[in-house]
């Protein structure tokens, strides 16, 4: 009789580091406050992981992040792999040295960026041919390779390699996705790591309900250190991303970190937390912030709006951020409409800073059990505008 | 008997902020250490005004230029008018309140940008009329515009109005322009202006000495707070350039300050200010470090030279800038190469550290009366690599 196909066969020691600790649920929902450990320090969740694609929080040093409170960042290993090369970023001492970041450091596995970037992708049980975005140049990336280039970035959390189906795609596609994202998974696992890094696991299954089952059970069974609904986020509606992660997390583990990828925006946030979700990453508040749109507790602020040309206030009178403290609307304005490089920063410190602080309100309501009413508020106070 | 031309008719109180003392001066050159004051602080000279043109010193903070040595800033008078406009500026609380700079602020005139940047330009003994370089709108400027603008942005250090002669002009077209600048000189003093705003006259006469003389002896009638070279670095040699200088310096007062307007390279500075010049301003360590070219003691480093792909060591190893303290040359070659906005930031922190470092061991050379060792060590080191 064969093994299961995630009957694993480690050939290397792992130093446990990741450590997770539940500290509170709320009584009304799935909500819940924890504390993650990794080598480069800990964190509470639900927490949010601003992208550094290429080594960098576009826009923000180390220590604007540090100064908004951020205490993870992401990068990209498909990114990272093509330029400058993840053999530099060893070299050179690991992502943690090369970019100034003590904190902790999680890498995607270049999966989701295949799909969403590369040209003339072509997919085999080994992994995926490719073409960079970049040059054009050929490229292939599998489990073994994807776990290669994570384990020479030196990230604390790393991702096992997935295949992200397109949206929308039949029930036939994504059942072969789920498979290959099993096996890839298993491989992933298998592959030599760092002493101090962890795995996730990531569930695909598209919007069917059963092929996420399928996926969340397969990978459970491989016991990963946390696991991450990828292939959301892609086009179907909130209503149906919704149902998926309160259909599919019944099957996760409670002592593990439960990671939403790719989402989102404050209010995608607010509603994933109470179905039991731990992290979540997103370009948004960066790549908002590049084209002029902040966020505040009241809505969106679109920087160039002539409103705001005389506009002696803040973007937002209740935020404590650098930007807010320094600055005016009407001096954003100007440096945004003028093109002026300090425009970037200041709003991507404004909107990371938003972010962080969104989480530490989460955070707090789920720690006093009173997830509802912050809900209720939060939705108050951007209808009042 | 008519006044002279320059005989000045103050309808309006000024209050003497702007104190200029000299500490030092070499004994085997005109090189000379002086403290200057003014109503938001002052800086000792020789002194290095990185270049804010948009009310922002590109890519960088109030903080960065405050933590790189920088104790004076410009913004251009051409720029702020058509951007987002002095009446703005003025309502915000001024330049300083604007772009949150507590330093001194100088603001040049705009005639230098109406010359270089504006088009269709049509002169008048009135002004000038010309079109926006950013939407082809038809404007006026002239001395009463032009210190009725500074008025309103509130900057320490003003400039007179000035016409600024295309390089190469023939002798007629350049006498005609120091006749309208010593014109509008002296317009521009008769305008009112802030209570603790000093006012530089700017010397013109193209490379004719002269004419120079003229233009000098003219302004110093009208007892300006401190007397500019304007219409140089304009595409005259060195030698040129310095020889006008030295002959035309002699004219000037020793008790005001004497600057270089958009002057220059490292090597410009070292050898104007043996010539007595006292502060100088330029785009140039802004501008080169968004090319990604970096100024160190032992020349220019292009950061996008392959050589520097896995360069563990900071861009200059005697450079105590925040850059150098944390960041790889491999990382900043990556940043570069990857467009990343944090190069931008990170090459100008540097570079700005540099001239204001520059600046500092000028004026140590200069107070232990060793300006010539200076500058032979100054050549040697560069020569070394």
């Amino acid at each position: 009789m064969s093994p299961a196909p995630w009957a694993l066969s480690h050939k290397f020691e792992i130093k446990k580091i990741l450590k997770f600790t539940i500290l509170n649920k709320c009584s009304t929902n799935r909500a819940r406050l924890c504390r993650l450990e990794t080598a480069h320090g800990g964190f509470e969740t639900p927490a949010f992981i601003p992208v550094g694609t290429q080594g960098s929080v576009k826009a923000l040093s180390p220590e604007d992040l540090e100064d908004a409170g951020v205490k993870i960042i992401l990068a990209n290993t498909y990114h990272l792999y093509l330029r400058p090369g993840h053999g530099i970023v060893e070299k050179l001492g690991g992502l943690h040295a090369f970019m100034n970041w003590k904190g902790p450091i999680l890498t995607d596995s270049g999966g989701y960026q295949v799909y969403s970037l590369a040209k003339l992708r072509s997919i085999s049980e080994q992994g995926v041919t490719f073409q960079s975005h970049i040059d054009g140049s050929r490229h292939f990336l599998g489990p073994k390779e994807a776990m290669e280039i994570q384990r020479a970035l030196g990230g604390d959390i790393i991702m096992a390699f997935d295949e992200c189906a397109p949206y929308p795609s039949d029930y036939d596609y994504v059942l072969k996705s789920v498979r290959l994202t099993s096996l890839w998974a298993k491989r992933c696992l298998e592959q030599e790591r760092g002493k101090t890094q962890d795995v996730f696991g990531i569930i695909q299954g598209g919007v069917y309900l059963d092929l996420r089952e399928m996926s969340a059970r397969e990978l459970v069974g491989m016991d990963f250190d946390g696991y991450a609904f990828g292939g959301l986020s892609v086009g179907e509606d909130m209503e149906t991303r919704q149902k998926i992660i309160r259909e599919t997390i019944d099957f996760l583990p409670d002592d593990k970190p439960v990671y939403l990828m790719g989402v989102g925006t404050p209010e995608d946030i607010v509603e994933a937390v109470p179905l039991g979700l731990d992290m979540f990453d997103c370009v948004m508040p960066t790549r908002n912030a590049r084209n002029g749109t902040l966020f505040t507790s009241r809505g969106k602020v679109t920087i160039k709006n002539a409103s705001y040309a005389e506009d002696a206030g803040p973007v937002d009178e209740e935020c404590g951020c650098y930007t807010c403290s320094h600055y005016s609307r009407a001096y954003l304005r100007h440096l945004f409409m003028a093109n002026e490089l300090l425009a970037y920063r200041l709003n991507s410190i404004h909107n990371v800073y938003y972010y962080a602080h969104l989480m530490e309100s989460i955070r707090n309501a789920i720690m006093d059990n009173r997830y509802e009413e912050f809900r209720n508020n939060f939705y108050k106070i951007r209808d009042s505008e």
